[in-house]
């Protein structure tokens, strides 16, 4: 408790909060609860099952695709086995990037091929591709700054290294070089653009992902591609000779009409407050490089794990709804997100809390929220039941994961049970992405975590919503 | 010294020898001039440099490929620069197989691509490709003893794992299983074959290599490729289910008639037995996946650096002939290794000693010979000065490199200075065998190694080889 009550000080010291009288969000025979369901959940769960079932059985499975419809109908049958309610998919639309060919090869003054990846969304060189000078930018803002002339007509290359760490935090500015090469280059004349992988591995894999979605009418973005983290050395090194280097390229990627993608979702209906709403979501499509096991198949098992846990061991279900909601087209713009967030505009104010599972299968150490400042201590009763499993109280600005996006934005208050990250990017958009990446106790470590949390926070009187008549809630 | 004598009375005393006069293989002239070189060595040597030269400038360099033209290139102009002597290349012919299209799915019942690499030499599928179920083996031996219907019309996967070692040990079986697979599949009416890759790596990499060569009129054997580890595991779960599995694999590599490789060779011609040959091997093709810089990028580095140190550092040349040799075509059956045994035949006789760097870039720690018994004690006072690298004594039954198989057969003395190859089977023939897996310091040990190694052989009066005559050197 001191360390929890250590972390909150800052946050309550802030608002003028005096010492409060306890809070009984969690209650004796709760925690009894709790700690028997964490026990069950480390003796053994179904999630590392779950995560094999899905990466075997379906495999890669990009938004849009019939990959990803088979996986909507693994996920329903799934969720039906494990005995969830009121099991339905929530169709929605999403346009279909497809890769080609993909092939890059420096033509002088080192002939060799390089790994690649197209970017989702690039434009095709046509099947008789380009070839072009490069240069060499260290940065998405090093390349702003150039001279148009020293653009115009050549092959950008961003090299910029992304950083490793617990939390993630290197991906933000790799993202942004990711998302905006493409358009930057366009509009200073170059013909194509290469980054170096987003990513921390240092294997020859290179990294797929998004570019921000071009603009309707026009403007696409230069054909962009990221190179394996080996190959953006290379053709570094390859520069440092002094001597222009030429690169031929090929990607022939197509976007095809919008497509079907899907959330699938299920309940653990509330057995006095149905209408009140815990949700829990992970994504259950993938890039196409690999099976999407570390990104989001982890995910997808922690969460459907601890669902079952909280279905087979409670005497009981808890008072409150938990909805486990699948979301798809997670990886191509956060689009299933956005279809939730539509579809259930009029129940937003009915969810209690939300929360995502969708950084790989690392340990979770750390418990952070996005709720009222007044809340704060209501929910650390909770975060203080997870003590045991080494989970840490963090911060009051959590995002959760992407597909909260719009929820958060819509005033849901969320949280995010933080996995350790150090590897994640090692594997997460990448051909590696494969089910051998995932260890089985972190992996129980997270349907623990969840089991808990999600029965600690549906079965509580405590609300964490912006709404003030649940102080009533405080004894 | 109690350490090497401890392990040289093994082989002392099955020969009955008396403890004779103690050995002067080396003076204390000689150690003094070995210890200098090997802090030279240590301080900094150009082996690390050349190899980022020969992996960025080169690349891959499959034999008999144009490729492979411009390492020969690349090395005949190293080794005039660094200021070998009579440096030449002796042309030999070769067959080429190239690659071409690769693609494997499962078709049912999981949908979804595998990676692979067609084994070198493989037959082709043809552009159509072939569909048939698959039916697995834990090893070639299983395979040897299942009834004939259990195989007919399928294609043969064979999932067994290699083991890492230390020493590389568990390469031989390995090895085994990617020569023969394609040939005792086609005895046994199979229409193709998979393997779990050679190699130890759990990413995602198929690992290339050498088949058998094939009996020259018919017998092709059926289209055989390396599955990547995670690749092997995921056909494996998939096969878990008892359900038939139908693989898809198409790959179209071709065999193209004799072109030319060549063996790069260069000398610090002895200053009063020019005539004797100290000969020290690597060699300059790799596989075509990655950049061959473990194999054999690092040997060519530790070799041509070892040799620079020589003729830079030391007041006067050694007594005798250090030949650097940079074998060609190894990959692809030793076949610049049975050149050059076929060039030099008459002069093998004169060959002191042989010695090959051709595994990888891991620490020296160990020290074996192929030489006569009687002369086990003679070298060991060379060893003995390679102690402070932390490199002990082996045993008497060294193998050498590869290419020095012939040498060795033909009674020609033999070295082996072993490298820590735990890792070398995560990087060996395939795609992410690149120069940022070669450790600086790691290759400057080699360097000095092989630096004082060389220098002292070419140096002594000892003779290591089978002739008796030589006995006058011991005092």
């Amino acid at each position: 408790m001191k360390v929890l009550l250590a972390v909150l000080a800052v946050g309550l010291a802030s608002l003028h909060a005096k010492a409060e009288s306890p809070v009984s969000t969690v209650t004796p025979a709760m925690t009894a609860t709790a700690h028997q369901l964490l026990d069950l959940a480390r003796q053994g769960n179904q999630g590392y099952e779950l995560v094999r079932s899905l990466t075997t059985e379906v495999g890669p499975r990009l938004a849009g695709t019939e990959a990803e419809a088979r996986a909507r109908y693994w996920a329903v049958e799934k969720l039906q086995a494990l005995g969830l309610q009121n099991v339905h998919v929530e169709p929605f639309q999403v346009p279909v990037w497809l890769r080609g060919v993909e092939l890059a090869e420096i033509v002088s003054p080192f002939p060799q091929s390089l790994t690649i990846a197209a970017l989702g969304g690039s434009s095709s060189t046509g099947e008789q591709g380009l070839e072009a000078e490069v240069v060499v930018f260290n940065s998405l803002s090093a390349l702003q700054q150039a001279p148009r002339m020293q653009v115009e007509g050549k092959i950008v290359f961003i090299d910029e290294v992304m950083a490793r760490s617990r939390d993630g935090s290197g991906y933000g500015s790799a993202v942004q070089k990711r998302r905006e090469t493409a358009y930057v280059s366009q509009k200073m004349g170059a013909v194509a653009a290469l980054i170096r992988s987003v990513g921390t591995s240092s294997h020859r894999f290179a990294h797929a992902g998004q570019m921000r979605q071009a603009n309707t009418g026009g403007d696409l973005g230069v054909p962009t591609a990221a190179l394996a983290a080996p190959d953006a050395d290379q053709l570094t090194r390859a520069l440092g000779y002094g001597k222009p280097v030429t690169v031929k390229l090929v990607i022939t990627p197509q976007l095809l009409p919008r497509a079907v993608s899907g959330n699938v979702i299920g309940e653990i209906v509330g057995r006095e407050a149905p209408q009140e709403i815990v949700l829990v979501g992970a994504h259950l499509d993938s890039w196409d490089l690999g099976t999407g096991a570390v990104d989001d198949g982890a995910g997808i098992g922690v969460v459907l794990g601890a669902a079952k846990l909280i279905i087979d061991q409670l005497p009981q279900g808890p008072r409150r709804t938990i909805r486990v909601v699948l979301f798809g087209a997670e990886e191509v713009g956060t689009v299933g997100a956005k279809a939730y967030a539509l579809e259930h505009s009029a129940e937003l104010p009915d969810h209690i809390i939300a929360t995502e599972s969708d950084f790989g299968a690392g340990d979770i150490w750390r418990f952070d929220s996005r709720i009222n400042e007044q809340k704060v201590l209501q929910l650390a009763a909770i975060a203080k039941v997870l003590e045991p499993l080494g989970i840490a109280s963090g911060n009051n600005t959590a995002r959760g994961g992407p597909d909260l996006k719009y929820l958060r934005e819509a005033g849901v208050p969320i949280v995010s049970l933080l996995q350790d990250g150090q590897d994640y990017f090692d594997f997460h958009h990448t051909a590696d992405d494969t089910f051998d990446k995932i260890a089985p106790h972190a992996l129980d470590q997270n349907v623990a975590a969840y089991a808990v949390f999600l029965y600690l926070v549906a079965e509580t009187t405590a609300d964490f919503r912006e709404t003030t008549q649940d102080l009533t809630n405080i004894n």
